[in-house]
């Protein structure tokens, strides 16, 4: 289209935003008109907001932050130093700013933290022809959304909700507690982000109402906020998974120093977990000197283990987090990977054990002893790794922890320590009396 | 809420779909009054759909199929069976019939395979007054939205939108072309869904128009639709990182047969790789005999380069799915995870220095020498694990494939067989003519 221009250029920074550095995005953002400079304030998330806005002169923030609805004036007020937050909420006017605070009350990854507190209201003994004038009425003012409408009493409480297309195709002399839908879904305010995301992705609502434990209404959820929260959540548990905690910034915006201190942490977990290899090593050196061999097989043997265990865990976390395996389903996997852990530890004992006979005399007189102990183990070690990557997560959420923390480096440490003593093991009783 | 406990038990079902068997789904859904069954099923996906769709008997098929939209029959004719598709089509009226072909025409992850056809149009002439009369009659139809309605010409090509809201807060007698915003953001019908997930989640739309080549627009696709197959999309990612295929079921659904054959591929083609270890230490038998204490450490030494290249891979996985690093970026990347590795890889070369001193004697003599050995080519294998990682997916994208084949497990089986010759070598300098 011709005309689509400035809407096209505006995508694009916001799409190239993330990968921009801090005097780049200045530069962009004092370059435009006000008016598209306000487009693209009103378009980037809470972080990227909060970054400009601390740079911008005193006297010029109380425009810009009040362009903002009140649930993402709370956004960026929490990206915000701690020192500028109260400062920040002084620019508001007093309406918003009481709203704010009620928004800052809540986590900021609970239902209570993501909600829109300004939503259409309408009175059950209302006449439709009234509701739809009042929601013309309204469609000026900030409110969220004038296509939902939640019919509250006079205790603020949830009774019903309304479409406007509702609305429209009923009489107009009907009274609104006659035509509400009162089987309502709801999220409770102290939601987690995670759990909204599941309540979302599992039925196509548009937004939801969210109300306190006396059902009372506080505020609307809607899917366009989710859909931001819940690439969050999946991002968190891919860094996780691959053995790092959760950056908390695009790849390329973080510094290099809080980069290397967020993945130091579990790489030195994980390396100290090594040093029980070496130990183990250490207790078998006696085997290896009278079997040179049985070293070669160690880095093959382990590892093997190794990988089936993070693909365990990481199937496991995944399916937690989409709800598709709860707590109580532990019984279930631990079945299912006994069978999986089996029939993979089965396959690849068959291939380790051809590769040996193939190359035969290379390994010495008792090659065949060899590629016993190699393709036993290999079916010890691919089961235990499997059972216990699946094991894992389960576990750690018992204590309280996040499943997603079992990641798949993890595993792979825990079951190389675990798989030597097996193959050393398994090798001393095929080996004993002949190499041992 | 008293009167709630009916949806509520449907939530709970929809909940708990994922994790009951077939029986058992059958079972509650025909123990449900018709209407509650027709409200379960419409809030299933296509998959489960067609599941319950194929146990029908053959008169009642009618009637279910014709309570979808037609985006939605779509989705559930895509899950049968290839000889039931079209047997499923003749179900459908001839308006219908001729929608959902056009939309299966489309491959199921692109904006054509995901939009619905069926839309709220307006012309450019007509006045606000009218418009609404117009909607308001609209609200009637199968329409998904009549909030946002979509401006065409005579050739269907898009020229603006307005929202209801828009309408109500103008004066009646303007014209829909003085009125409409031009400077829209369109999808592209052959867009593929990961790149629609990344539109919707950098900015909240709810509803975005999709247009062909010639600007013909083709239908809108809602934040509800893509809600779930972001989640997707995530969890394929995270399967791929672990080491397995996407599972493309979830984990309590798909047979163990099938499990076993989407995870077997990936550890079979690891094992193999981790073959040439058992080469590659063949090699240096010689060596490891000379000196057995160089075995001890090899565990620790490998895995520490995979733990580093997994979590590198990781990082970049992601970054580069949320659009956070593209192609260009390689070079600052590369940079970075320079930085990084050699950072990390002192740390942990620090560490495992400290402790080899600390144990000193119980590695003979040389304790000192071998100390060094283990140091230094941890900073090698770390900084080769991280750049391996790094670099991998930016490799793979660069040859048409997928970046997340670059699973955690695949890096770090290549840097284990990297990793063995750097030990070895680093160990041949430092120990030559005292130990080797």
């Amino acid at each position: 289209m011709e005309d689509t221009k400035q809407e096209f250029s505006l995508e694009t920074e916001l799409e190239n935003w993330p990968t921009y550095t801090f005097d780049k995005r200045k530069e962009i953002f004092y370059s435009l008109p006000r008016h598209e400079a306000e487009e693209l304030f009103l378009s980037l998330n809470g972080s990227n907001q909060a970054e400009l806005f601390q740079e911008l002169p005193g006297y010029e923030r109380r425009s810009w932050i009040r362009l903002l609805a009140p649930d993402d004036v709370a956004d960026l007020i929490q990206e915000l130093p701690k020192d500028y937050q109260s400062q920040a909420l002084e620019l508001l006017d007093p309406v918003t700013r009481n709203e704010v605070n009620a928004l800052l009350a809540y986590a900021e990854d609970e239902a209570g933290g993501l909600m829109n507190s300004r939503f259409a209201r309408l009175r059950p003994e209302m006449r439709v022809s009234e509701a739809i004038s009042y929601l013309r009425a309204q469609s000026k003012a900030q409110i969220e959304t004038i296509y939902y409408a939640y019919v509250l009493d006079q205790h603020q409480k949830l009774m019903g909700v309304v479409t406007l297309r509702e609305l429209f195709n009923t009489f107009p002399t009907k009274v609104i507690s006659e035509i509400m839908t009162t089987d309502l879904v709801t999220i409770l305010d102290t939601l987690d982000q995670e759990e909204i995301g599941k309540v979302f992705s599992q039925q196509n609502y548009l937004a939801l109402p969210v109300v306190d434990g006396d059902n009372v209404m506080k505020g609307i959820i809607t899917v366009d906020d989710v859909v931001e929260t819940m690439q969050e959540d999946a991002t968190e548990d891919i860094q996780k998974i691959g053995g790092s905690e959760a950056l908390g910034e695009p790849y390329l915006d973080i510094s290099l120093f809080s980069m290397i201190k967020k993945r130091a942490g579990w790489l030195m977990v994980l390396f100290v977990g090594q040093l029980f290899t070496a130990s183990l090593m250490k207790m078998f050196e006696g085997e290896i000197e009278k079997a040179v061999v049985l070293a070669m097989f160690i880095p093959l043997v382990i590892s093997s283990g190794g990988n089936s265990g993070s693909q365990a865990t990481t199937l496991i976390i995944r399916a937690m987090a989409l709800g598709e395996v709860r707590m109580r389903d532990w019984w279930r996997v631990l079945m299912r990977e006994l069978g999986s852990g089996l029939g993979l530890g089965l396959i690849l004992a068959i291939l380790g054990f051809i590769r040996i006979m193939v190359w035969g005399d290379a390994y010495g007189e008792y090659y065949v002893y060899i590629a016993l102990s190699v393709s036993v183990s290999l079916v010890g070690i691919v089961l235990w790794g499997t059972v216990t990557g699946s094991m894992l997560p389960f576990a750690l959420k018992k204590v309280g922890l996040d499943p997603a923390a079992a990641s798949a480096p993890f595993v792979a440490t825990l079951v190389d320590v675990t798989g030597l003593a097996i193959y050393f093991s398994v090798a001393h009783f095929f080996l004993k009396g002949i190499l041992l």
